[in-house]
């Protein structure tokens, strides 16, 4: 799209909340704001594809603080960070003082006096990630308002045991890329659906990230699981009337066909039930590791009632046409490839690699976008700026 | 204070021999040079809550060398590093061939072709940090007078076995601004005292850099501990005769209420005795980790008669109006909170909370302060034209 | 040299195909294009010591992969791209997903989206570690051309199985400044020796990728090796074919009195023989641990059969007027100092420390001159600029 079109396509939106704000659930913020998000998204990627330079910091850090492990989103957090002038400091808790009983509280503000941005991945534990991601920012708020800190840093989720918003707006850009436009999503019916994977205890950020966030659009969203593998209550309250107020619709059923049948989009990807999650919290704070041994083995034992949970290219004959967009967050379970019976067929995933690969590129500029609209003042004059002015990002 | 003013309190000192130069222990600096220091931190801290760039190097590399855990000071370096222009590389001794046998010499030169500073903590060991430090200056001094350094790194301590001198320059410049400046710390009664820890083996660089520093100042400076929990004999001769010049003075005791008697300032923290550290040096010298457990059971059975050495409401009564300010390096072992009975009760803790966040929000000014004066020509001039010309750090 | 004369000497050469290109092996470039790097090397070496910034990149990230430990290589890089303006980003595989069953070409393409470099690492199995570089950089071209990556990174070897270019780039070009020049190089004999070291498995890069390089330079090249310790048979009939067409020689033998007799230069080093190797990635790939723990044994038995082979004062006596150049590509097994018995006698290696780090000090220009080639559309005019608009890297 034509550069000058999407500085004034954000013109018309109201976003002036996100900025000194933070981001954790996609359904904390209007519409709007995540429109502008989107907005600002593709207007850093033109930039950056121009060549041009989207630097708007002169120093300043970017902390990353990954508490599980992570190869795509930390390095569309370290590329975000850096296409704006910011450093990536990485917070390793193993080689820290953390682990010396030190309070959140006291963390929060150490890591901050300098900090721009905090990018926290805390997925592991239900009833945790979030719960950590408010704490902290409720910490660095209160460092602020004390005069501790001069500056208060943006926190953002980068995944947490109830959205995965950096990967959700992510895919959502590509779909809507993919079919020409977010008015084109209205209608369009999405599978968010279950699938086998020999792996053990998945998050559940990405259905419920998804489900939660494409009910806003009009979508026709349907949720597909085995009994047992029921996602958070509060979530599935929330995406029902989301999908009320939008005029989409929202349905969970058990069975994986229902959900393919003439989806527009399919995305078949493993989790593990709440339920389960929540006891394993429990065991962990016992500290019972016998206890998550054998609850372990009790959920591979379920899962693996659920094998023919694949999208193979039977059950994509059943979406429209037989060319539903197929979907993930990578990486996927891959039958035959990375594992022996996982979520896709190999020939449906090699189909669609190129559309994954577009998919996960969007991720980086989400993530900037975030970043710029939470520090910049007025995000369409610079924009401009950055675009007229245009000091080449490669001067060679 | 004013910029200007403090541009002008800077040109009447002398400090030209920090240029070029390496830190390692307050006192191997003039007073002149530590308040050159103080006052470039202060202005280099009004520059970046201005939102004007303090940037000096277009490229360039800060490596740390962390032979021991660190937040605050690993994230302080960071920042320092990060506000001037150089980017930070971190030597992780695992993944590098260091183990293989190489020489300091060699791994000191090979570090530092393209290295503009290095910050080095090695606090573990008596009799090694300040030494390996010392060595590695010297190493790079040798590569620099032979040529195959074009140019020679700053080294800076990051903390020694003897010093932590970013941090107490650090500590030093807070009360400074508590009280309204450093003439008004001469006289004031400042109390280092020991307070019982769970944890063994805590350095005996904040006693002792401490000591070495506010006797300089003044100040009426008291180390208390229980008898066993000596410093080094060095220090305190140094302490000693800093206090003669200074018009200060300085007592040892071996009581805890003696020390915190009118006292304005109060740092209660544990340590390590000098004495069980020298053998804990010998025994890991010797490979005899059987002798250093022992040892260190020993130490928490000693530790453990020392329990009342606590800095609770009680002893916050005796102080100076019962409003001593209290000081921590922090992590701080608070009482309930991080540990079962510890330094500090947890309401003495709270009430100074704030003050306790904004004392460790100097260090990243400290280290940038000392990386600025030992790289620029004239500082006087370098600051007046950053604080004019005024690139906005967050152009936003 | 002036700095006039090196952007002149470069125009006469063609390198037009290093732009937008990769490095894995010398021997896969033009005698001219490797001309090119060592004359950029020297040119952005001079920005640095005059001061001047080599800046190209406004942003962008350099990625690291290392799949084995590694200081100097990994601060060369570092320093490569800080001097360019690419911020280093390191992928530790232990803290990505890629233990998670990901393919080669996800994790290529998902790193990707923002890499300006790509930098690997991959010299511990035979067979693999060119391969694994050749199948990241063929993945990022389909990316690539999928329109997936708007630019493609640039890949360079930073060692593997078969060469160890940036390493042997450099070292050439020491040897080339210590003798005056690349033409004096002519007809000067080189010893590649190998020598006892008490540790297991180094691997055969550097000799072959020596014996692959000087070869084309018109040197007498001798390879002398124990019995048992051959490199590539690949790689020695590449070495014979070089030596005929630059009219040069290469000769193996197994004596090493026959190599360093007479020798300019003399390079003794360890490595492991190549059927060695090559059993030991089969077993490994059987997850055969017991296997190469006896296979170990065996060869650290079979090398302790030649502790002859080291490079002694007596041996050092052989060589051309008792005053060959002593290179390694460090760090080395020095006797008595590192190990009991090694590569080397102490006063050997003393006596050339300061060569050893100058041969050293031209990784980290050889590195930034790959990346600016690959990088610069007319490398000759951004010279040019670079020197005469002349930014200061030190504004200070």
């Amino acid at each position: 799209m034509d550069f000058n079109k999407l500085v004034e396509q954000l013109s018309k939106l109201d976003y002036k909340n996100l900025y000194h704000n933070d981001f954790f659930l996609t359904w904390d913020k209007s519409l709007e704001e995540l429109n502008a998000i989107w907005t600002v998204a593709d207007a850093i990627r033109q930039l950056r594809e121009e060549n041009k330079s989207a630097k708007i910091f002169d120093s300043g850090l970017g902390i990353s603080i990954f508490r599980d492990n992570s190869t795509r989103t930390r390095f569309s957090f370290a590329s975000a960070c850096n296409l704006l002038g910011l450093e990536i400091a990485d917070l390793d808790e193993q080689k820290s003082q953390i682990a010396h009983g030190e309070t959140l509280m006291e963390t929060a503000n150490m890591l901050s006096f300098m900090a721009d941005v905090i990018g926290i991945r805390d997925d592991k534990f239900i009833g945790k990630g979030h719960t950590y991601q408010k704490e902290f920012a409720d910490s660095v708020q209160e460092g602020f308002e004390d005069g501790v800190l001069k500056q208060r840093p943006t926190v953002l989720s980068l995944q947490c045991d109830i959205d995965h918003p950096t990967q959700m707006m992510a895919d959502t850009l590509h779909f809507a890329h993919y079919f020409g436009g977010f008015d084109k999503l209205k209608g369009k019916k999405i599978a968010m659906s279950w699938a086998y994977s020999p792996s053990y205890g998945k998050p559940l950020s990405v259905p419920q990230g998804g489900v939660g966030l494409w009910t806003r659009l009009g979508m026709d969203v349907v949720l597909a699981h085995p009994e047992g593998y029921e996602i958070m209550d509060d979530v599935n309250e929330i995406a029902k009337k989301n999908a009320k107020e939008s005029g989409g619709s929202y349905k969970v059923t058990n069975d994986m066909k229902e959900a393919f049948k003439d989806a527009d989009i399919v995305i078949p990807k493993s989790w593990a039930p709440y339920a389960f999650m929540e006891r394993r919290t429990d065991l962990y704070g016992q500290g019972d590791w016998d206890g998550i041994d054998k609850l372990e083995k009790e959920l591979l034992a379920e899962n693996a009632n659920h094998k023919d949970w694949e999208c193979t290219e039977e059950m994509m004959k059943l979406t429209r046409n037989g060319k539903a967009l197929y979907g993930h967050p990578l990486p996927a379970d891959i039958t035959g490839v990375s594992c022996k019976e996982g979520e896709v067929a190999a020939s449906v995933f090699d189909r669609y690699r190129k559309e994954l690969y577009q998919e996960a590129s969007f991720k980086p500029y989400i993530i900037a976008a975030m970043i710029f609209l939470m520090k910049v003042k007025d995000p369409e004059a610079k924009l401009n700026e950055l675009y007229t002015n245009s000091t080449p990002r490669l001067n060679g």
